[in-house]
């Protein structure tokens, strides 16, 4: 027999963290991830659902910058013997282990593509929930950098698919085996200076937001922010920092090759070759790269004189010059496949943040400019990433498993779309049929699935139809555009009014006293013409 | 720093009892999901996505036959002092926790529909998984029961919809207060029969496999089954089990009458009126159902003449008329709406398990034949069900809110559909462009560049291309209708070879030596031709 307890009401509410989503927040992420979908599979990758739960151990840890085990994750165990279980915390690390238990059965490369929520254990905070979406395509087996370069491609059709235009986007790509090339060619590449890397990236990631001033304090002595917060600095000595910054500024310096190439041009009379160097040297600065969008050309030109900076610099490290070829070749096949024109460029300063990139590594940013929390005008940023990660299987099976892929941040797009208008925000609810008499609900509903054979989303009113204000309100709750009334009266001439609700809207809003009195938002149509008028009216 | 472990690989295994789902599987049931959801939303109804974690506390314990709390759920808590977390079993319970959370802002009544993963920490089994899709519509905050009219009829259009013909399904409507009134008149409603009253449900919800002699038995002293197995009965005396019989064989009792109706008619010359009788006494019996499919007005007599029945034996309890009006308004509303003609009908031996019914309970219930485990011919049976649950908001609020819903059997839909062979089991994969020259792969990204902007889902081998072999296999694994072949010479003439792999495979069983020799199965084609001549052969 159990305690009896006194009665005591549940708290109806959502654990912290977590929240609903109300009809247009579901159907709104539904369309975009099903157009992501579209493109997934035009490319060749599978569907690939696998569990929410996964053995810790499966898991693995991850996470960045968690230390403790579990630490990130919401985990349980059942009993003291059993395994320790936990919700996947990204589509990545299931990945790896859906690839290492099917190997023998599942195609070699292994292309697919996966969307579905996954759960952080961490602290929540404004817009940053514990359960959220993520959508995925990864290729496991391949070394090819080809299957890098696909990818970046893909993320164009994609982003374009949904609904951000060209020239509102740019895909960035880079190699951590540059960055590796470039920590070892300044001399950061022993065990004793992970420190010192780490900042290095770090700074190299900010370079936005810094500015040059900014990345080089962070490598030298640190660096005081506005509010006189102190950040540590990776105290390089200066010809350390010179190299790091000579790849930090491998775009000015690629601009400044150009400028002179092309003032050499000009001064050679030939106008049309320096016209080209310099459409190159401009091609992918903010400021005028919208100029140059579909010029594949400027851009092969651009692409050729960053490399050749950056294979300068990094070249004397083995790892380094593998690095600028791969960049080299994905370049070459975007520009085969036409999407080196300006929609992906290869960018030094991309790190991306998890540790488990092995080398290429890109992001797709929004360029296009929003109102930030504090009313400042920014651009969207990044909304999505991947890079090529090629020993998250080995843990598994011991062998090297190469792989690449990308993940987009299905609440960050969606919020981009929304804020550029192209998402209805207020989809329309259902026709309501209205009960202007409660015995003769067999007739409300029978007009009802007249209008629902004929595909009219339409409900008869369910509540209490005593107060008639009461129906109107909740038609008005729903987004209906139309109410449906049949009194007696017009049942027996065979007749419904049509309430117009978005006019009325309006009206209400709008109209003189006597376009009230008229009533231009209600019409009288007999019971054969209900379908097609509300199709022209809804059209 | 943390100690260091011996090395140990983690096993590459969902946890028991979870799986995962590849391609064709996740697809299938996305594309069902989606037909639902249309028709869902054509009534009316708004998606809502809750949390997948909810507290234990505002879950509730609403698992039938689990004792413990926490058992059957997947929970955990993170410290001493948090709350309990746990996985949502179904949509229903989460609905209650979202209603009274969300009341003040949401419509009422309130028309929602979820559909999504749930988890129960039971014992898995053969094709019983601890992770599993629900896919619900559910409207709160009316007592009207034209909500549940509607829901079966929405029921019938949503099997339709997603390929279930008209006449291998049925929709089964009974009325848990007809059930509560039987057991009133036979003298069970007290607090000390609860006992009785669960065996004689159960025995009710088993008519279909034990005949009228098992269920007697189990009202009675109890009854072995063939393996010897004693099922307890509930010890009725003969007037308690007269009683519960007489409901029980309703329907016998019904066509009984209409027998001696029929008869009456003929006898009176009025033929037709005779054979419309016996169209009714027939029309739902499993025998000759088919026969009388879209009869509205036969259905329409038999409706009538069962509510008599279940009238005269319950309609000495209040609650036992009052349900039965119920189920009259119910088919009322159905026939009206046009859809009392066989699809949906009243069936007192409807008992549905889940302890919280209130009111009208549905199911729907496929007809057709399908091969059991054991090789034996069955009815597919069961794949949705639903009913109205008064009180399972109350439990926050402290106030009634009246509900009804459906939830439907996402697996079991699914596997009905594949066993009718409504869907493709094999979607085709994609057009695979092979690599015959490894330094030529910009040439291949760009013909399959190509065809994904021509709509045609392709993409180029990824994986080691030394072995040509290994990349016809490939293709073959991933079920890739065409394979593309572009040798040095063929791009020196501008042209591609393309092996047509599904008539490949075809002529690899059935040719003659002849035939393969001459290859029929691989065609030439100019590059500048290649997306007419796939389009052609992929429709």
């Amino acid at each position: 027999m159990a305690k009896k307890d006194k009665i005591r009401r549940p708290k109806a509410e959502t654990p912290k963290g977590f929240r609903d989503y109300f009809g247009a927040e579901v159907t709104q992420r539904k369309a975009m991830l099903d157009a992501i979908a579209e493109v997934y599979h035009l490319y060749g990758f599978e569907a690939l659902e696998s569990s929410a739960v996964e053995t810790v151990e499966s898991l693995g840890k991850f996470l960045p910058d968690v230390d403790r085990p579990n630490e990130g994750v919401f985990a349980w165990q059942e009993d003291e013997d059993a395994d320790w279980l936990a919700l996947r915390y990204d589509l990545t690390a299931p990945l790896a282990r859906v690839y290492a238990q099917h190997r023998n059965e599942l195609p070699t490369p292994y292309r697919r593509y996966a969307m579905g929520p996954v759960w952080r254990n961490e602290k929540p905070g404004p817009g940053r929930f514990r359960q959220f979406y993520q959508c995925d395509a990864d290729t496991v087996g391949t070394a090819s950098v080809a299957a890098d370069a696909e990818i970046c491609a893909m993320l164009a059709d994609t982003l374009e698919a949904v609904g951000i235009e060209r020239g509102d986007y740019i895909i960035r790509v880079n190699n951590r085996k540059v960055l590796n090339g470039v920590l070892e060619v300044a001399g950061l590449a022993g065990d004793d200076k992970a420190r010192e890397r780490g900042i290095v990236l770090r700074a190299i990631d900010k370079l936005d937001r810094l500015g040059i001033g900014g990345v080089r304090a962070l490598l030298g002595e640190g660096r005081e922010d506005k509010s006189g917060d102190v950040t540590e600095g990776a105290g390089l000595n200066d010809a350390e920092i010179s190299i790091i910054m000579s790849f930090v500024q491998a775009f000015d310096k690629a601009q400044q090759r150009l400028a002179l190439e092309a003032t050499a041009a000009f001064d050679e009379g030939n106008e049309d070759r320096g016209k080209q160097l310099d459409r190159a040297r401009n091609c992918v600065m903010d400021e005028t790269r919208d100029l140059y969008l579909g010029d594949i050309e400027a851009h092969s030109i651009w692409t050729d004189r960053v490399l050749n900076v950056l294979q300068e610099i990094t070249g004397h490290s083995a790892v380094g010059l593998e690095g600028v070829n791969e960049l080299r070749s994905i370049a070459a096949l975007n520009k085969s496949s036409g999407y080196a024109d300006g929609r992906i460029v290869i960018d030094p300063s991309v790190v991306r943040g998890l540790g488990y990139y092995t080398g290429p590594v890109y992001e797709a940013e929004l360029t296009f400019d929003v109102q930030n929390e504090k009313g400042q005008t920014v651009q969207f940023g990044s909304v999505a990433g991947g890079g090529r990660y090629d020993d998250l299987v080995t843990r598994f099976t011991g062998q090297p498993v190469p792989a690449t892929g990308v993940s987009i941040g299905v609440d960050r797009l969606l919020a981009a779309l929304i804020a550029k208008g192209r998402i209805d925000k207020t989809p329309a609810g259902p026709v309501v049929v209205t009960v202007m008499d409660r015995d003769r609900m067999a007739d409300y509903q029978t007009i009802c699935a007249t209008l629902r054979q004929a595909g009219i989303r339409a409900e008869v009113y369910l509540g209490n139809p005593k107060n008639f204000g009461n129906q109107l309100k909740y038609a008005d709750k729903r987004g209906s555009p139309a109410a449906i009334i049949q009194g007696t009266d017009e049942a027996a001439r065979g007749v419904v009014q049509v309430k117009d609700l978005i006019l009325g809207a309006k009206l209400a809003q709008e109209a003189s006293l006597e376009e009230w009195k008229e009533n231009p938002s209600q019409t009288e149509v007999p019971l054969a013409d209900l379908v097609p008028f509300l199709q022209k009216l809804l059209a």
